[in-house]
C-alpha cells in the first residue's frame, strides 16, 4: 500500500481532547496509520511551519448554482428565487450541471474542503455525481425532489412516482461509487415544494436504504408562515409529524424555530446545517446556533450556493459563524474559535454518520486532510493555530488537500485543469442565460 | 517623468458615473495621466483579464495591535481591554511598534490597500511613521492621546501638556513627510480616556494646523452609559459640545447613537468609520449604517486592530459590511455591492479630505491603484466586477499594488522583505509578552 508522510507539522488533531501536536502524520492507502513518530514512507512531504488539519466538511452546498455566481445579487428573496434561481436551474443542461459541479469541486479542493453534501438537482443529477467522481472528492448528492409548483416553473416539477423512481435508479448507480467516495441521499427541496405523499415516501425509502435525507427548513419568515397556513404547524414540527426527523436528516438553516422545534431537533438528534453567509445575504435571519449547541444539537457548516454567498469557502463560513453570534448574543465569548473549527470538521462528520472516520486526525480515520501554511503577513505572528485558522486564514493559505489518501491539490490541482474548467463554465453560463425566458 | 501603462484591464473607475471600462490606465509620475487609449510608456503591464481599481483606503486601523494578533480572542470586552490590550500596548518598545506597523503595511499592501488612517500609539509614535515611510504607503497617523486613567495602566497616561507638546513636535517632523505621503493627525483615544481640557486643546490645535482628528465613539453600550454618567450627554453629543464635530473629524464605530446624534453627524459632515468585523468580534453591536447613508453621512471602512478582527483586509471588511446590514434590516437590497466598494474607496478619500484625488481612477487623481486577477475558480464565472470584488474576491487575488505611482507589490513585495518582517515580529511579540505583568 502506498504511504505518504506529512512530516513535522502542527497537527490540529480535532480528537476528543482537541490535542494540537508538533508531529508527523503517516497515511497508508486511504487511512491515517499513525500520528506521532517520524517514519519512512513512499512520499515524504515536509510540513515544517504548517498546520495539518482534518479536511473541511461542507454540509450544505448547491453544486449547480456555482454557475450563477454574481447572477443574483442584492435582490429581494422573492425576486432572487422566482425571477432568477428557479429559472436558471430550469435552464440547466447536462453539460452545464457537470461543469458547474466541477468548478465547485475545484474551488473547494483548493480551499481545503474534502467532503461535500450537495442539495442536488431535479434534472441531470447523474452529472453532479460524474463531476464529483472526476474531482476525487468525497461527495453526498442526490436528485432534488419537487412535486408542488409553489412558484417554481413547470420544468422543475415531477410526479412523486417519476421523482422517486429516478431517485432509486440513481441510488443504485452511484451509492458507494468511486471506491466508496460517493453516497446517495434523498433531497426534497423544502416543505412548500413537496407533497406529504412525496415526503412520506422519502422517509420510507431512506430508512430502507439507510441513506441520508437533506433538505431546507425554517430559512425565512414568509416560508414558515406559509407552512403554518398549509399545515397548522411550524416547519420543523411539520417535518417531524411526517417522520422525517432522525439522526439521518440534515436540515439546512433552522432560523425560525420555536422552543418545541428546538426540543424536537434535540430529541431526534437531527443536524442543523448552518449557512451564515447565505442567511445574511438573503436577509433571512440569524439561526439560534448558541442555543442549539447548548442543547447538544449537532450544528455543521455549509456555504449554500454561490448565487447567495458568493464563494464556497469554509474559511469565509467559519469567520462569519464565529463572529455573527457574538454580536447577536452581545457576548464575545460565544462560538469561540475551537467550537467553530469543530462545526467545520467533526460536526460535519457527525452529520453524515462518519464520526471518528472523518473530521479528525487519528489512527484509523480516513485520510482526508488539509495543510495550511500560516507563514504570511496576514496570519503572523500567531500563537494559537485554531485562532489563526478561524480568524485569520483564507482559502489561499491551503497548500495541500488530500482525500482518501490521494493528493488532489499541492499548490496546483493535481487531476483537474482549472483553466479549462473556467473556460467551460463561462461557455455554459452563457448558454444557460441564453435559454432563460425573456423578462 | 516615469510612465507606467496598465494595459487592457477592466477599469472600475469609481468616477461619478461609476463607469466600468475596458481600458488602459496611464500613470505619469505620481498621477493618473489618462484612462483610455493605448499609449507608450516606460513600463507596460498587461492587465488583460484583470480588474483595475482604486487602492483601498483603510480609515481605522491600530498599527501597533497587529503584533497582538490572536493574543486576545473570545474574551469579554472588559477583559479584552484591561487584561490584554492596555497591558500589551504599555509593554511596547520602539522596536516592537516599528515592526508591528511594518507587518501591518506588508499585509495591507499585499491586499490592495494603499492608504491607512492609524489610531496611533501613546509612545514611540515616530516609529509608526518610520514604518509607514519605509513601506511606501500613504499614511495618516499620530500620537495617541490619553490623560484620564479610566482602567488604563499608568504608562499610557500623560498630562495634556506633555501629550500635546509631543504631538506638536511629531506634527512638525512628519506632516507632509515622505514626499507628501505622510500626514499627521490628532488621535485622542476616546471620551473616557480624555479630559475636556485635552479634547478642547486638540480642537484648537487641529483647527489651527488644518489636520484631521481621529477617535472612537459610541462603540459599546457600557462606554456610552459611562459617558452619560460623567457628562449627562450621549457620546457624540458630548464630543459635539466640545466642538469636535466637523468634516475633519473621523469617528470610529458610532454604534450606539440616538436620533439627535445622527443629526449632528449629518450637520457637521463628520465621517463614520465603520468596522464591522471588530464590532462583531467584540460583540459591540451593529452600527446603523443604512440610516447614516440615507442621511448623506459619509461612511468609510476600517479593519480596526488585528487583536479584534484578526486581519487587516479590506476584502473581508467589505464582505461583512455588505452582508451584515442586509440581515439586520431584513432587506437583502441594502448596502449593495457598489455602495460597499464606495465605502472602501471614495468614501475613504472623502473622510481624509482627498475626494477626487484618491479612491477614484480618473485623469489628475493620484496613482494609488490595485489590480485584481479574478481568473480563479472562486470568482468564476462572473459578469459584474463590482459584485466579484465585494462578494467573492480575497486579498490573495491582488496581483499589483501601486501607491503614488510606485509599484509596491507585483506578486511579491517590491521593497519589503516579508520573511524578515515576520521573523522580527515574532521576536518582538515574545519580548512584549515577556514585559507583561504577571496575572
Amino acid at each position: 500500500m502506498e504511504t505518504i508522510l506529512l512530516k513535522n507539522g502542527t497537527v490540529v488533531t480535532q480528537n476528543e481532547q482537541r490535542e494540537v501536536l508538533r508531529s508527523n502524520v503517516l497515511v497508508e492507502g486511504n487511512t491515517i496509520a499513525s500520528v506521532g513518530n517520524d517514519a519512512s514512507a513512499d512520499t515524504v512531504i515536509d510540513c515544517t511551519g504548517c498546520i495539518i488539519i482534518p479536511g473541511f466538511i461542507q454540509t450544505h452546498v448547491h453544486l449547480i448554482q456555482t454557475l450563477f455566481r454574481s447572477q443574483a445579487d442584492d435582490l429581494s428573496l422573492l425576486d432572487w428565487l422566482t425571477k432568477r434561481i428557479y429559472l436558471l436551474e430550469a435552464a440547466h443542461s447536462a453539460s452545464s450541471v457537470y461543469w458547474s459541479a466541477l468548478l465547485t469541486c475545484a474551488e473547494m479542493i483548493q480551499g481545503g474542503t474534502t467532503t461535500v453534501v450537495d442539495m442536488g438537482t431535479v434534472h441531470h443529477a447523474d452529472q453532479s455525481f460524474s463531476a464529483l467522481s472526476r474531482s476525487g472528492m468525497r461527495g453526498y448528492s442526490g436528485k432534488m425532489l419537487m412535486d408542488i409548483h409553489d412558484s417554481a416553473p413547470d420544468e422543475l416539477i415531477e410526479s412523486p412516482h417519476k421523482a422517486l423512481s429516478e431517485s432509486r435508479h440513481l441510488l443504485k448507480e452511484w451509492h458507494g461509487g468511486n471506491d466508496g467516495l460517493l453516497s446517495y441521499l434523498f433531497a426534497p427541496r423544502f416543505a412548500l415544494s413537496c407533497s406529504e405523499e412525496l415526503l412520506s415516501s422519502i422517509v420510507e425509502l431512506a430508512t430502507r436504504e439507510g441513506t441520508l435525507i437533506h433538505t431546507h427548513a425554517a430559512e425565512n419568515q414568509d416560508e414558515v408562515a406559509m407552512v403554518r397556513e398549509r399545515t397548522g404547524m411550524g416547519n420543523v414540527e411539520y417535518l417531524s409529524s411526517l417522520g422525517l426527523l432522525s439522526p439521518r436528516l440534515l436540515l439546512a438553516h433552522c432560523i425560525w424555530v420555536n422552543t418545541r422545534e428546538v426540543a424536537l431537533l434535540q430529541r431526534y438528534q437531527t443536524t442543523v446545517l448552518h449557512c451564515p453567509i447565505a442567511n445574511l445575504k438573503l436577509a433571512s435571519g440569524i439561526a439560534p446556533v448558541p442555543r442549539f449547541l447548548e442543547r447538544g444539537i449537532n450544528v455543521s457548516l455549509g456555504s449554500d450556493g454561490a448565487a447567495c454567498n458568493n464563494t464556497i469557502d469554509m474559511f469565509n463560513e467559519m469567520r462569519f459563524a464565529a463572529l455573527l453570534h457574538k454580536v447577536h448574543s452581545f457576548d464575545p465569548t460565544v462560538i469561540p474559535a475551537q467550537t467553530t473549527l469543530d462545526m467545520a470538521t467533526i460536526n460535519g462528520a457527525c452529520a453524515i454518520g462518519m464520526e471518528g472516520k472523518l473530521g479528525v486526525i487519528r489512527p484509523g480515520a480516513l485520510a482526508d486532510i488539509a495543510v495550511v501554511d500560516p507563514r504570511e503577513s496576514h496570519m503572523m505572528p500567531f500563537s494559537d493555530p485554531v485562532s489563526a485558522l478561524v480568524y485569520a486564514a483564507r482559502a489561499s493559505d491551503v497548500v495541500l488537500t488530500m482525500v482518501n489518501g490521494s493528493i488532489l491539490f499541492d499548490g496546483q490541482l493535481c487531476h483537474l485543469d482549472e483553466a479549462r474548467i473556467i473556460e467551460e463554465t463561462i461557455v455554459q453560463r452563457d448558454e444557460v442565460l441564453g435559454r432563460m425566458p425573456e423578462e
